[in-house]
Order: C-alpha cells, then structure tokens, then sequence
C-alpha cells in the first residue's frame, strides 16, 4: 500500500505520523457505529477545511453551471493585454464585479482586479507587492490566533524582502510592517479590523485584508469593504475549491501591477479553463438572483447564499446542542448583526469551529487520540493548544460522526 | 484609452516603453504592406513565445477534444491522497506516462510526477527542494545564453536559500550549486549537457533538467531522457499555454515530497479543470497514433507531432532562405540526428530563432527601431547584445509579415 502523504504536507493534519495504522483519507470509514469511544475505528479528517457542504447544492445546478470547452479554445497565455492583470479573462473580471455588487461585501468602483492561483498565491503577491520597494526584510504580522499557513508562507524561502513577524497584538518594532487582517478570522470567526497600536512605530504599516469568509452563508453582510488590498477566494464563496481561483481587490495601480509581475514570476498567470468555469458559475450564480427579484422565474431553494446559510446554522446549531450537554467543550459565542443583503440580524456561523477543550491542556491531541477525530491544534495558529480548529464544511456524515463521538464522549 | 502593461512586466518586450504610438497587442495590425521600412506603421510581437502555430491542428481536433464540466464536478482541493503529489489528478499521472511512453523522450518508470502552474512554478520548487537541506543560499547557474526568466524567477524574493549565480561556464566557487541545463536550450535552440566542470568544487551539483522542447516537432529524439529532476510543460508540447500545466518527473520521492509541499504552499495546488482537459487532450492524441499504427482507422494528417514538426521545418526552411540573401543577419546551424521516433534523421527547428545582427551591436534595438518587430535582446539571456531572440511560433501572418520585413530590410 501506498504511503500516506499526509505526513509532510502541512495542508494536512501534521501529526499523522503519530497514529498508527491510520487509514487512507478520504474516504472517511466513518460508517460503523460504535458504542464507547474506545472501539472507535476508523478517523474522521476535520482539518482541512474543504468545502463540501455545498455540494448538495451545485449537484442540483449541475446542468445550468456545465461549461463546454473545445479543443482548440484557450491556447494562448495572454488574456487582457490592455488590463494590468493581462492573464485575466474580462468575462471574469465582470462576473466578480457582478458578484461583490449583488452580494454588497465589497466596493470594486475604481479598482484593480488581479486574479491568482488561490488567494494563497494572492497573498504571497500582496507581500511582494508592498515589500519590494523596502530595504530591509518586512515584518508580517497577523492577530493570534490567526491563519495556520500565513507564517510558513510568508517564510518559506527564508526572503529577504519580508519576514513573519508573529503576533500583531504584541507588535512593538520601530519597523515598517504588513499586517494581515482576516474577517471573519480563520479560525475563531471573530470579526476584525487592524491592531497595530504601537507608540514606538513611526513606519506606517501596510494592511491586508483577507476577506475569505465574508459572505452571507458564513456572516452578516454589514457594510461595503473599502480597503486598499482585499483578497477574495472562490473555494470558500461556493466550495469550488478544485478550480484554484481567488482575487485581489486593489486601490493602487502600482500595487496592482506588482501583485500582477509577481504572479507572473511564479506561474505565468492563471489557468483559463478554471477562469471560464468560474465567470459561468458566478453568473448562474447572479442570474437566479436576478430572475427572483425581478421576474419571479427562480424559487427561493434556488438561493445559494440562503440555502448554505442554513446549513450552515443548523450545523452550527446542532454542534452548541451537543457543546451545551457539558462542560468539556466550550466553543466561542458571536453577537448578532443585521444582514444587508439577506435583510435580517443573525450570527456569524464561521466555516470552522474554534473548540476549547476544557478536560485536556492539547486539544488536538485528545480528539485525535480519544475520539480519532483529526483537528488542527492551537499552537499552529499562534495560540493555546486547549483550542482546536475543526472544519465544519465537511460531507454531512462526518459531520454527523463528529457530533456523535463528541456526545458519546462527554456522557 | 488604456495604457499598455507591456511597460511592467517582463514577459512582455521590456522596452515598449521607449516606443511612441506603440498600438495595442495583440491583435497585431501588420496587414498593410509597406514599400520601405520607413513606412512600417505597426509593430509585430515576436517577444513571447505564445505558441499559436498549432492552433489549426486543433481546431480540426476541436469536437474530439472536448472537455463539458458539470457545475457540481471538481469541487475538493483533494485529488489522490495516497500518492505524493496528492493534488495531482490520476488520469492526468496516466495520460502524461502514455504520452512519454508514446514519444520515447522520458522514462516514467519507478519516478514521481508533480503537477504544477506551468513548469514556471515547477522551477521555482525544485529549487525550493534542491535548497532547503543547504545552510547557505545555493548556486543557481545555467550556462550561457540561458532562459531569460531563471534569473528573476530565482531572485525574485530575495530568497535565503537559492540565489542566481550566473553563467555555468565560468562557476568557479567551492560551493553547492544547482545547473539548469535546457535542451534543446531556449533561446539558441542548441542541444545541452551539464557544463560544470569546476575542480575547485568539492560539492556535489544538483542538475534541473528544463526539457520544454524535447518534442519530436522540435528536435529529433535520441534518446529516453532519465535524469534527476526534469521539467516538461504542456504549452510547449501541444501549444495549451492557458492551460498552465507543467510537470515534474522526479527520481528521488524526497525531492518531489518537497515539491509538492512548495506548490501547495504558494497556490494549493493546480486547477483541476486545466488537469482534465489536458488529460483528455494527450488521450486524444495518443488514440490517434495508436489507430494510426494499430487499426488504420486514423489518417498520416491527423498525427500532431509529424504535422507540427512539418510546421516548424517550414518556418525555419522560410527563414533560412531570407537570411541567405545577405549578410546582414545569421542563424545557428544545427546537427543532424536520428530521430526515434519520426524514424528518421532531421535537424533541430527551435521554438525561437536566435538571431545575430551583423550589423549593428544591439539586435533588438535594431529589429525594434528599423523594422518594428518586437524582440528579446540577447542580454536578457545573460549574453552578447548582437543577438536577439525572436519567436516562431506565433501566428502565420506575423510569421510571413516578419520575413517580408527582413528580406526587404536586405535589400
């Protein structure tokens, strides 16, 4: 048999090693029941936060959404040569503009649209971009616990232009900085603005905003963001992970056209089949909320931003009922916002669960251990290893498995 | 009217900038002819390589080749866990085996395959892998006339692990290092091997093979390449350079564990989309050479790399014949060699000409000024200014319009 990968690839639970006998992932054998959690068989993999909830939804569009592309389409690397992002399709340029103006979670009026491999490759652009003009190294930082992969992203090629710099909170250097702003926060759901509160530094600190999870499904739609640098992916708006497109939204055209060298450095731009496939779904997307609003020819169900929103909170609900049956668990409460776009006040129901572990000082290990539930411990987000990450976007039936061996074990 | 991006990035001509009135590319306006080069009004690009030559092969292809994706299809960042490149899709692993196996140009056996965004990506994590284990930042040398992009690519974060060090043929530090040899070599088309002879050196060098052009429609296939680390991508093999698939062969699973660990680091991996059309695109064109061979149910016309290479032989033909005229300009001469898998003796018709100015000491100031044709100066290529590069493989007109302006230019 094969061995497993998920020993040194951080995208995956990075403790694998540890577990004897651990099973292939996926599929999750996460079939049997059991009665006691010491005949738990097989792990449950709620680490990574791939987004398969909304599946459900894209099967019943599958055909409305189906792209055809033919043999001699898309040959050339060049897409918009009178654009600053020349390897981005204009169809998908208009389909994220349309996107952000239906759903009103972003001002793109008068700004740049630069398309990457994943905001992953769109942050590792957005450092560039504001390091190269710096002499020395620039610090990165983000609030903790922030994003597990920022650090080794930002560190990965020991680069001389920028440096992870740890916890934005404890930020006291006289020295220019980047500080990344994530909201709703990966992994905790808090909402967040900058911190950076530092007397002593006189250099002004550039800011990112990684908006991942900025939509309705996972949060209240408050306001229009209007940053200088606002990354966007489409994994976590639909759950089409596989296609490995995000976006920048950026005020300077200078910052622009870096992000845009910087891309092309790296991967000569950005596949077209999976550019053509996104301008398609986003403008099914749109176009069902058009024809609801305005010809009444879409149902309600056929609303992706609601319906995933209600997965979401009954997931959501479902984990505080179990969470509720004890003291074992605690999971972080958020306050209630009214919603522009969907019209009422509701709460965050963030993608991943931030869960405290109130009998064990490593959470991470006792889930794995205890309930063979793979999570990602606190410590890789810069914090407190009683807290684990654990996603809430998985197949239905681990989900439901989850729920299960929590319960079970807290009884 | 929008600016011109060209001004900033380098994989566009780095000095349009100089250029009043430059028009937008493309579409290259050069249908008007012209009497003398001082009428020449618009500029034709012969900077990129964008591999527009083989876009007639496929659209006779165009139905066979087509890929329809579903709008629920694709959705998982995860391809095939239980192999090292876990974001590679296994028939697209399969297909890039047959195609090797089909060409005879590289031995798959008992190796790893790593997908990447173009072997532009791919590059940059085997320079990651190949660095990561050395305390000091490692040698990065290609002998010269190199690549144009290996140097920016290997600087471009001012990296602590990797720095370029120049031309090959003078390395002469005691110290680790890692050569790129490509061949056929881009931009003089000539066949490579390792070049560092260093008796000073102690230290072992690591050897990235770059073999973009080893395809029978460029060079004749001598020999079943088996080395280390090689890089293919799939723009150079059938002309899909939107597409942005690259991939590795690797010996050694360590080295491709690190690779996929740089690829899911800076972009989560590859688009899936990209990964099954270019599937089914090498399975097309594996089917019909097996018919061709097996059953006769397809016709000698419908063979790409026979067809392709008669292109490039036209081309280079065409070109050979103006150049003869008069001394003003010069081209490489190539060997012959038997070709494995043509079954017969040809020589080597590169992607690019390299061309010699013999007139004038800055080529492609020359080609730019006199006959507006964009070209890439030989300096870029860590070499003499008397050369530049110019490509072959764009579109039929700019071809014909390119040789209009040399032989009257000659005259």
């Amino acid at each position: 048999m094969k061995s497993l990968v998920a020993e040194n690839t951080s995208l995956f639970h990075n403790t694998t090693s540890l577990v004897p006998n651990l099973p292939s992932l996926p599929p999750n054998n996460s079939k049997n029941g059991f009665s006691s959690s010491t005949t738990i068989k097989s792990f449950i993999n709620l680490d990574q936060g791939d987004p398969m909830l909304f599946k459900e939804y894209w099967r019943k569009m599958s055909e409305k959404c189906t792209v055809v592309i033919k043999g001699c389409e898309l040959l050339s690397y060049l897409s918009d040569l009178g654009n600053v992002c020349w390897f981005m399709m204009p169809e998908l340029r208009e389909a994220i503009k349309r996107l952000h103006a239906l759903v009103g979670n972003a001002d793109t009026n008068d700004k740049y649209i630069v398309v990457g491999n994943g905001s992953t490759q769109l942050f590792q652009a957005a450092l560039y971009a504001f390091s190269s003009s710096s002499d020395e190294p620039m610090n990165v930082i983000a609030a903790s616990p922030y994003y597990s992969e920022y650090e080794e992203q930002t560190d990965i090629l020991h680069s001389g232009v920028h440096k992870w710099s740890g916890d934005a909170m404890k930020y006291d250097k006289n020295e220019a900085y980047i500080e990344v702003v994530t909201s709703p926060n990966n992994p905790d759901g808090s909402i967040r603005g900058p911190v950076v509160n530092n007397k002593k530094c006189e250099s002004e600190g550039k800011l990112i905003h990684d908006l991942a999870y900025y939509w309705p499904h996972y949060t209240p739609i408050t306001h229009k963001a209007n940053h200088d640098l606002m990354l966007f992916t489409f994994s976590k708006c639909t759950g089409h992970a596989g296609s490995r497109i995000g976006w920048a939204i950026v005020k300077d055209k200078e910052i622009a056209k870096k992000m845009t060298k910087f891309i092309q450095m790296s991967s000569i731009g950005v596949s077209k089949e999976s550019q053509i496939r996104v301008a398609k779904i986003i403008e099914v997307l749109c176009d069902i909320y058009e024809n609801f609003k305005c010809s009444g020819s879409s149902k309600e169900t056929e609303l992706f931003f609601e319906l995933s929103k209600c997965l979401m909170k009954e997931r959501w609900e479902k984990l505080r009922e179990v969470i509720k049956q004890s003291n074992d668990f605690s999971l972080p409460k958020f306050p209630k916002a009214y919603c522009n776009f969907t019209n009422e006040s509701s709460e965050t129901y963030p993608a991943f669960a931030w869960l405290k572990c109130n009998k064990d000082d490593d959470c991470e290990s006792y889930l794995e251990k205890k309930l063979k539930i793979l999570a990602r411990g606190g410590t890789r987000f810069g914090s407190d290893p009683r807290y684990a990450r654990v996603s809430l976007l998985g197949k239905a039936e681990d989900f439901e498995e989850f729920l299960k061996r929590l319960s079970i074990d807290m009884n």
